[in-house]
């Protein structure tokens, strides 16, 4: 499929390395960088560089920033007492956008997963411990809702229990606006026993 | 959402203009890049900055090649006598794939499109018309089964046949491996008027 030169063939595989991009959409990237001016597909070069070289972790949070200390931590008006648990980057931005939680962050970049080779040491976890102070009131695990993350939260919260800190899980339940019918049984059985007192 | 800095939004931004990558694959993809050695993202950019500077239209199929004379053109082996006339670059690349076609090809980068502002003159179609010599037996257009690829079949089998060349249109019909009850009206109609004896 040379037939474009190496250099296209070498596009094609840089896109094709990208998640969730297989062989055809990656050929329809690289066409279309391939039409686009060259002024523009250096701006995207750059800005690729750029954000690369820029972004580092956070030294508290551990989220990704382009400064040492990120503007949540820095935020001093924030919930002190609080730390949110999250797996991922991406999860803290899901998180403000919900608006609900003030405190500050915890990325552990990633979740405990046996079967992927991925133990408490590969996970920001000792940098989780290390923020314990006994003005931590509680620790809120938003790990995904499946296997990994249910485990992960399990592990974290017997870890972090002995230091007297209060480790609680977000609940599971239907999902709003969302319909019974629809529902899988693990989550109807999980949202009935989580039910409140209305 | 610029928790990130300002030089990860710029990524985003860059990765949502590709097509078909809305704002959360984007950030997605974004994460994925920020999370990869600073090597390989090198690696990428060089990728995307290489490709775009080596390529140009092939002066004879006006396929994009990085030479002035494409591999497929600067082959005399192929028969000399046929032009199949695609809309895009990638169309070339589905053909070949199919191993049935042994002529040249003509690339159009494009179709008639009144609705997009897109008339004869905004396609290689001059270029296709100085190819025509005598030595040219066939002209087969390949552009895509939907109404602007018919119609810009139709202007080229206009312009073409009064220079005394035969102008064909792939045939319409059923997918090989697809089945008849999943077939829409018009490709059924379409099947039985280009029915063949057996």
């Amino acid at each position: 499929m040379g037939i474009y030169g190496a250099s296209v063939t070498k596009l094609i595989e840089q896109f094709e390395k990208l998640p969730s991009i297989g062989h055809k959409s990656a050929q329809r990237l690289a066409f279309y960088i391939l039409n686009r001016p060259e002024a523009e597909v250096e701006e995207f070069a750059r800005a690729l560089l750029e954000s690369r070289k820029s972004i580092k972790l956070c030294s508290k949070c551990q989220n990704m920033s382009d400064k040492d200390i990120c503007d949540i931590c820095a935020n001093t008006s924030r919930e002190q007492d609080k730390i949110c648990v999250v797996q991922d980057p991406r999860d803290v931005m899901a998180m403000e956008r919900a608006r609900e939680f003030k405190g500050y962050y915890h990325v552990l970049h990633g979740v405990i997963s046996p079967i992927n080779g991925v133990g408490p040491d590969d996970l920001k976890i000792k940098e989780l411990l290390a923020r314990i102070t006994p003005d931590i009131t509680e620790v809120i695990v938003a790990t995904n809702p499946n296997v990994e993350g249910e485990a992960t939260a399990m592990y974290i919260s017997r870890l972090l229990r002995p230091l007297g800190v209060k480790v609680s899980r977000i609940a599971h339940g239907l999902p709003v606006g969302g319909e019974l019918e629809y529902a899988d049984d693990v989550t109807l059985a999980r949202a009935l026993q989580n039910r409140r007192e209305i």
